[in-house]
């Protein structure tokens, strides 16, 4: 998971628009739901492909860094798997975009109290000279102390960019303190500093730094930007809290290397009336290049191919479902832009996402059209023993969905517990063993509920007005 | 926390002497507990002392590898800051030994899985050519497969070790599970392997590669020896597990960079009867150089000074009180070794360490002479409010207290939970952020209740036999 788009949208979400959204209340009599999609459901919680997928993914790909070799190998191995899995139209639409690489990273306190500090540079991030920089640190405890000094006071400076990130259900804590990595480091640069350091955007007290992109607006010339682990944030606030004058080393070393080629990886299972849209389900198959992306987002691949092959196995759906691994999300949401510029005039009846780990999912939300909200109610039947209940707000949320969303498509959004997702979120420690198989289970059963439910809904699913 | 020598010692108590060694059966009647030792107890769980220094030794000092420029500061911290509490007889005593340094560490998978590897080198582990070696993997997935490999089947070949360790409240997994680290590589050597990585010896599955002496017996010349985290070693061995041949290659640069200098740091409580013997106390001051040495051990020198502290604070005790923040004991025991040299003719009364982290004191365990039995009844009585049982083995456990001991001094052990402290020992994440404040103040309390009754027992306490 990338991202200040979605990082904006939860802002919004905590504040005005949550309550103010409500579609109306829940049915005094629960839908009936479909004894077909309750034995689908009910299987699905014996499921064993989507751990098989993720499992594959991390051990014989590893990390999957967009527009590299690495990723390219992955959709290979993609196309390989879901033609072997007897998906229909598997294949690969590539496009070209930026490449950013990782290079060195190191970071030293010079004093007051000589240590090594554990960091990793930002995507996007600029080099230092080779040799690295020393500067003195100016220590912002938060985003908004940050905006709140002078301009050209971090002239020839080091700046430090704090947060208190905790945990939250809904991953809203993401929002409200992730400025600091999307933006802090642009608005520093345009203060003068020479370079950036954030406490990591996490809810660990570890030693894992956790990297994620920054954003240059037009005219903002890359400065160094890294992201030190929680725990050596710590360390350097309370050396800050002794009052003595900080002094860094810094060296970072990435590079832009100019374009490259990745692709998304399509495959559908067929449906029997072309006329009524397509469900558009997927996750990201690339990630950061530090940990082996297993709950980013090996984890939304697997699911959401592991409960289309349910469907694939049984009579063909109404609607085509399409599930589609995106590529290059992490660096800017490529994948999902370009999918919806080729696919864009294709009829869809709703497109929805998995990119927010492996955790049991506990809520939906949806944005469907009036003529499609029975669909919610058996959808709210359906979940309910999965332990899922139906959210006020309205669905459609998603990096890699975004854009074809924002076309007027509704969606069914299937909401993870983010409570544990941000204590290994971009670090060397999104691995396999982050990964509950028994939570990932549910996710599999909530994914086959959702599409036997809309894919084979009789109602039409036509376009909605994308929420705000 | 080294140690081999524990560790056989753990390996021994775990099989036939523990259940051989009771002492004998508590008394029916519970000893009275003197109420001034209450109150110090008591007092002892709002300490803030403790927590202080272990904080201030992570911030302003960090990593503390023996023999290093870092030692030789935190000795310098240490002085001032025992100076400054008051301590009497505060002085350094230094001694050399044999330095070893960390270099680059790296390693990635060649076939048939590319991938990046996260590993540190083992202490004392030899050197790979500067360009690193690539050569095939045999994978042991236990120290016993290891053994029982052919002589010359590891020519030319990388071997890789596994474990299963699990947690366990005293320890004991560490010894059992250990053997991969302290003679693992030697053996792999004796077969002709190249280099070594073994599975972490530690019970968490994140990314932080444990490191850890190994020991090269007279005679073997070191090869390049490391360990991969946990969620790295199973990733390789689920890479095995698909039955195609392991290409590695590793580079690993260390270097034994002569003779060096590490110390002690002694300071005391005076007591009031020079004849009744000092009574040992301490941790060690040096730490492994990847995290900032929090629970191993800036915990052990904080808790056994701010115990101290207490004592020191009151009236005089009639032992002197000997707190000893010891030197390079994790590269072998040097300043356990030093300081019995230069003090083993003195008059000890008990010696004994707190090396185990900073989680809650579970269980107590004496060596005492009969003249001091009831001693450790009164131990059991003052102790008991703290959740501390007595145990049946037999006291002395230590890597800095033990040439002491082995020397017939009696000790009273204040065994800790080994439950989390192998998640992190070792590692990068070492730190202070792995120190629960009220389980630190618990420690606290148990060592201030042990000096007051052991420091002003009326007894005689004389010599012991030394537990095997």
């Amino acid at each position: 998971m990338n991202h200040p788009a979605i990082a904006a949208a939860l802002l919004l979400a905590t504040t005005a628009v949550a309550p103010a959204v409500a579609q109306r209340p829940a049915p005094p009599v629960p839908a009936r739901v479909d004894p077909a999609v309750a034995r689908l459901r009910d299987a699905a919680l014996e499921d064993t492909l989507a751990y098989d997928i993720v499992e594959g993914l991390t051990t014989e790909i590893g990390q999957r860094l967009a527009a590299t070799e690495a990723e390219a190998r992955a959709r290979t191995w993609a196309v390989a798997r879901l033609k072997a899995l007897g998906f229909r139209n598997v294949r690969i639409e590539t496009f070209r975009m930026p490449v950013w690489l990782r290079g060195e990273e190191r970071a030293e306190v010079i004093s007051p109290f000589p240590q090594k500090l554990q960091l990793v540079a930002l995507g996007n991030s600029g080099a230092t000279p080779a040799e690295g920089l020393t500067a003195p640190v100016t220590v912002f405890r938060t985003y908004g102390d940050l905006a709140n000094a002078p301009a050209g006071s971090l002239k020839g400076r080091i700046a430090y960019v704090g947060n208190a990130m905790e945990p939250t259900q809904d991953g809203s804590s993401y929002g409200s303190n992730g400025a600091a990595r999307f933006v802090g480091p642009a608005l520093a640069a345009s203060k003068g500093a020479l370079a950036v350091v954030i406490r990591s955007i996490g809810t660990d007290a570890h030693r894992n730094p956790h990297t994620g992109g920054t954003n240059w607006p037009p005219g903002v010339q890359p400065i160094p930007a890294a992201a030190l682990s929680v725990s050596d944030a710590l360390l350097l606030e309370r050396m800050a809290d002794r009052g003595k004058p900080i002094t860094l080393h810094l060296t970072l070393t990435p590079r832009f290397a100019g374009e490259g080629e990745s692709g998304n990886v399509i495959a559908e299972v067929p449906g029997t009336d072309p006329r009524a849209g397509i469900v558009l389900i997927g996750g990201h198959l690339d990630s950061w290049d530090l940990g082996t992306g297993a709950i980013d987002d090996g984890a939304g691949v697997a699911i959401t191919t592991a409960a289309a092959k349910r469907l694939l196995d049984g009579p063909r759906p109404r609607r085509t479902i399409r599930v589609v691994w995106f590529g290059a999300e992490e660096p800017g949401g490529y994948g999902g832009i370009d999918y919806a510029r080729v696919h864009g005039r294709e009829r869809h009846a709703t497109a929805q996402e998995s990119d927010f780990g492996a955790d049991r999912v506990w809520r939906f939300e949806v944005n469907l059209p009036d003529s499609a909200k029975a669909v919610a109610d058996r959808l709210q039947s359906a979940l309910a023993p999965l332990g899922i209940s139906r959210g006020a707000g309205i669905g459609g949320d998603g990096t890699d969905v975004g854009p074809t969303i924002a076309l007027g498509v509704g969606s069914v959004d299937l909401n993870q517990s983010g409570l544990r997702y941000f204590d290994t979120h971009h670090t060397p420690d999104d691995t396999l063993e982050r990964i509950d198989p028994a939570q990932l289970r549910q996710n599999v059963a909530a994914w086959t509920a959702m599409l036997a439910v809309v894919a084979n809904a009789s109602e039409d699913i036509g376009n909605v007005t994308p929420r705000k």
